[in-house]
C-alpha cells in the first residue's frame, strides 16, 4: 500500500453513517466548509436565499488563498467597467475566447452559464456585496496593475493566436485597494472583506481551526453533515440542507500531486497549505467523479515588462511563444511544453526601457548574469551548440525588421530587432503554480456522482472543483469561477 | 447535468448490496472482468493457486486488444532473450531507466517489483504458459521487427537523453509468431493462445457476451461479487474470493476523454471499442482512488526506417526530438509538446536509403507531396516564414557534417547532413493512442480506497489501472505490467 503524505491526521475519510453519529456539535440548513472566495459567495448566496449558514474554516480566520491572491475576477459581456473604459465586449465572444484559450476539453455548459450570467455577476458583486472597482484600464505589460486601476487583459486575448479571430476585450476585473503601497489591502483582500461582510451582515456563523475530516450521510445516501476536527476534538456538524465544499485546490497534497498533476511537486504557489485536497478525497469516497485533475495554473517568475521586449528561447536556444500573450500561458508552455527551461534573450537598450516602466512586480525584474557583445558570445556562454541561438535571432531579426513575427504573430509594437550588447536572463525552472483539477460538478454546482447523477446534498465550488478551466487558464478564472459557482452552490444548497 | 456518452446502457453503475441480489446466475472462487492479457493472466495465476475460476469477457471470445497488438512485453534484467542476444542487463539499470522514462511521477514501488520479478516473469511466460520467443535480435528502427526476431529496443534506452547516464540494454520481447504473412497470428495473438490455453487446461471457465455492469457488495463493504448483462439480460456473478478487474482501457469513451484525456479525443488506436472505462468507474463508485487519468500512449504514424533519417520540424520549422529515439517518445512529444504539427525533412537520398530497408510497416511510408531543389523553396511551399527552416537545417548541418547533434544527441550513425533534393512529409495529426490512467492499485493488485486501503475483495490489473508508466511510455510496458500484475490480481484474489 503505498504511503500517504499529509495524512498524519488519522481520521477516516469514509463517510460516516448518520445513525453513528451521537451528537451533532453544530447544526445549519447550509454547512459550508472553506472561507475562501467560493466559500464566501456560497455563504452570501444561500444567506440571502435564506437559509441559515454556517461555514467551517481551517485557518483562524475567513480569506484563504484569495485574500492573498492579486484579486483578478475573469468578467466579460459588456460589464459596466468594460464599457466604462471603452471596451466592447459580448457573452458570444466571451465564451468563443474562454473555449478557445482554457481547454481542449473545457465543460462548455459550464462556460456558456459563465458567460451569459457575468454582467449579472458583476452587478452582485458590487451592488450586493459592495465589492469597489475603479473604472480605470491599465494597458501595458504586467501580471497585474502596478496602481488601482480596475481592469487589464489577463488571458491573451488581444494576442495571437486568438486576436486573429476572436475580438479582444480585456476581462480582468481588479478590486479596487485602499491603499496597495501597504501591501496589506491588495484586490484579493478588497474582494474578500465585502464578500465576508455582507455575510457578517446576512447572520452567516462561521467556526475557525475546524478541519473537515468527512462527510455524514443517511442510509438514503444523502449527505446530512460533516465530520470535522476542531482543536483536535472530533465534531459532527449537521447540515439539514446541503453541505458545499469549497476548500481549495490539493496544490500543498504531494500525494495527489505525485498521482495527478506531477509536475507540480516542489512548486506550488499562489495556494496555502490548506489546500490539502481532503475535500475532493471525502467526495471521492461517496463516488464522486472527477475531471482534468492534470490541469494547473502556471506562473511565470520574470516581469512581463521586461520579457515582452525580448524573445524568450527554450534549453535548445528556440523561441516558443509570443512573448506578448498572457504570462500564465508562457509559464504552461515553459513548464509542460519545453521542460521547465527558457531564458530571455534581451538587448541593453530593451532592457533598461522595460526596467524604466511601471511594474506590479519588482521582484521579478532579475538581472542578466551573461552580458555579450555578439550573439555568438552570448550562445557560446550559455553553453548552447554553435549557431542554435544565432539562428533564432537572425530569423527573428529578419522579420523583426519589417515590423513582423511570423513564427508566433507577436504584436508590431513589440517586435524590434535585437541589438548589442545582448544578454540572457536565466528563467530555467521559474515556474510554479496551483491545480485546476476536481470534482466534476454540474452548472448548479450539484456535485456529480459517477453515475451522472448528483450526490443528493451535496454541492461544491472553487479549487476543489474542475471549473472553467480544462487546462487552458487566464487570471481571475479561479476568482472568478469560484464566487460564480460559489453562488449557485449555495442557492442550490439553500433550495435543496 | 452533462450528458454521458457510451451510456446507452442505463444499467445503474452503483455498487448493489448483495442481499438485494435474488439469484445468482454464476458463481466462482474468483471472478475476472475482461480475457485480455491481465485477465488470462489473472485467471491463469488463479487457477494455479487452486482457485476456482470464471472470466466474464464482453467480446464474443478471448483476446482483447492484446491479441491484435504487436505483442511486445517489456521485460528485462537479464532474460535468457537478451542473455542469448549477447546483451546485459540488471533489475537495477531497468528500475532506472523506467524511472526516468515513464514519469513523472511513476509509482516507484511498482516499478520495483516489477523490475525485480521480471525474469520470474520470463520464466512464467515461457515455462509455465508456453508463450514462445525467438532467441534473436532485431537492430534496425522500426515499431516492430519486420520478422519473427523476439528482442528489439522499445523505449529509447540507447537514445538521448538516457544513453548517457543508463546502460541501455533492448526490453521489448515478442512471441514468435507462427506465420506473420498471413496476418492472422501477430506477436499479441501468440502471446494470448498459450494464455488462454493454459487457463483452459487449468479449468478456467469463460462466458462470453458479459457486460459488467456494477460491482455487488456485502454489508461490510468486500465486493463479493459482479452484476452484468449477458444477451442483455442482467445477471450477478458471485465471487466467493475476489473479483478481478481487466476490461482495459477508457480511449473509446468520449465522456471519459473529454474529463481526463481531451488531447486523444478523436484519435484512439491500438484499443477497442469495449474500452469504454466502466469497470473503472464501477470501482470509483465505491470509492477507489486513480492515478495519472491524462497519461496516454501515443503512437507516431510514420515509419522510423524514413525519419531516423531525416529531421523532424514542428509546426513553425523546429526540431523538437532526437529522431532515433523509440517513435512513442515522438508521438508524445509531438501531440502533447508540439501541438500535434510534425514534418519530416528528409533528402531523396535518405529517403530512398529508408524506403530499401526492412519494415514491418510499409503502410506507415508516405510519399512526399512536397520535393524542392532547396531548402528555401521548400520552406515557401510549406506555407513557413522565410527563413525558418533554413535556420534549423543550417544547425543541424553544420554540427552533422562532423556527425554530430549537440543540439538533441541523435547518434552519429545516424546524422548525415540534409542535401538536395529535399522533401517535407506532412505528419500533421498523425498521432493516435490509448489512455494509460486508471485505478491506483497496490503492488499486489488491491484496488485501492481514497483512504489508501485497499477495497475488500476488488483486484484489477491492465490498463483499467495507472500501472508501470505515469506518462512516459515503452512498448511492452501494458502487456508487461498487464500480465506480470494480473498474475498479482489472480495470486491475491485466490488467497483473499
Amino acid at each position: 500500500m503505498p504511503e500517504r503524505t499529509n495524512m498524519a491526521d488519522a481520521t477516516p475519510i469514509r463517510p460516516i453513517p448518520a445513525g453513528e453519529v451521537t451528537e451533532w456539535t453544530y447544526e445549519s440548513d447550509v454547512v459550508v466548509a472553506g472561507y475562501g472566495v467560493a466559500g464566501a459567495s456560497a455563504a452570501v448566496a444561500a444567506a440571502t436565499a435564506g437559509a441559515e449558514v454556517l461555514v467551517l474554516e481551517r485557518a483562524g480566520g475567513w480569506g484563504g488563498a484569495a485574500s492573498m491572491s492579486g484579486g483578478f475576477i475573469y468578467l466579460g459581456g459588456g460589464t459596466p467597467l468594460q464599457k466604462a473604459c471603452g471596451f466592447e465586449d459580448t457573452a458570444d465572444n466571451m465564451k468563443a475566447f474562454m473555449k478557445a484559450a482554457l481547454g481542449p476539453g473545457v465543460d462548455e455548459s459550464k462556460i456558456d452559464a459563465y458567460c451569459e450570467g457575468s454582467v449579472d455577476h458583476y452587478h452582485w458583486l458590487t451592488e450586493e456585496c459592495g465589492v469597489p472597482f475603479k473604472m480605470s484600464f491599465w494597458g501595458e505589460p504586467g501580471w497585474e496593475p502596478p496602481g488601482d486601476d480596475g481592469l487589464q487583459y489577463t488571458g491573451g486575448e488581444n494576442a495571437a493566436p486568438f486576436n486573429a479571430t476572436i475580438p479582444p476585450a480585456p476581462r480582468g476585473h481588479v478590486p479596487q485597494m485602499s491603499d496597495k503601497r501597504t501591501g496589506e489591502q491588495g484586490g484579493g483582500y478588497m474582494l474578500m472583506k465585502p464578500l465576508t461582510d455582507k455575510a457578517a451582515e446576512l447572520g452567516v456563523g462561521a467556526e475557525y481551526d475546524m478541519r473537515v475530516q468527512a462527510l455524514i450521510v443517511d442510509t438514503g445516501g444523502r449527505v446530512v453533515g460533516v465530520q470535522a476536527k476542531q482543536y483536535g476534538k472530533d465534531v459532527a456538524v449537521r447540515a439539514r440542507k446541503g453541505v458545499v465544499l469549497a476548500t481549495g485546490s490539493f496544490a500543498y497534497n504531494d500525494d495527489m500531486l505525485e498521482a495527478y498533476a506531477p509536475r507540480l511537486i516542489g512548486r506550488p504557489a499562489a495556494s496555502i497549505e490548506e489546500h490539502d485536497g481532503r475535500a475532493i478525497r471525502m467526495a471521492q469516497a461517496l463516488g464522486a467523479d472527477l475531471a482534468h485533475m492534470d490541469a494547473t495554473e502556471v506562473a511565470f517568475f520574470c516581469d512581463p515588462q521586461l520579457f515582452i521586449r525580448g524573445i524568450l528561447v527554450n534549453g535548445r536556444g528556440q523561441r516558443y511563444i509570443n512573448e506578448d500573450t498572457y504570462p500564465g500561458r508562457i509559464g504552461q508552455a515553459t513548464l509542460i511544453e519545453n521542460q521547465n527551461q527558457s531564458f530571455l534573450v534581451i538587448d541593453e537598450q530593451a532592457y533598461e526601457e522595460g526596467m524604466s516602466r511601471p511594474t506590479s512586480s519588482p521582484q521579478l525584474r532579475h538581472q542578466p548574469k551573461r552580458v555579450a557583445e555578439s550573439v555568438a558570445e552570448l550562445e557560446a556562454e550559455m553553453g548552447l551548440p554553435a549557431g542554435a541561438l544565432q539562428a533564432t535571432v537572425d530569423v527573428y531579426n529578419r522579420h523583426a525588421a519589417n515590423g513582423e513575427d511570423p513564427l508566433f504573430g507577436k504584436k508590431t509594437e513589440w517586435v524590434k530587432p535585437i541589438g548589442s550588447p545582448v544578454a540572457a536572463i536565466d528563467l530555467r525552472g521559474m515556474t510554479g503554480g496551483f491545480t485546476l483539477g476536481g470534482l466534476r460538478t454540474s452548472v448548479d454546482s450539484e456535485v456529480l456522482h459517477v453515475s451522472g447523477e448528483p450526490i443528493p446534498g451535496l454541492f461544491a465550488a472553487g479549487r476543489c472543483t474542475s471549473g472553467v478551466s480544462a487546462g487552458g487558464y487566464a487570471s481571475g478564472a479561479s476568482l472568478g469561477d469560484g464566487s460564480f459557482f460559489g453562488r449557485r452552490a449555495g442557492i442550490s444548497a439553500a433550495r435543496s
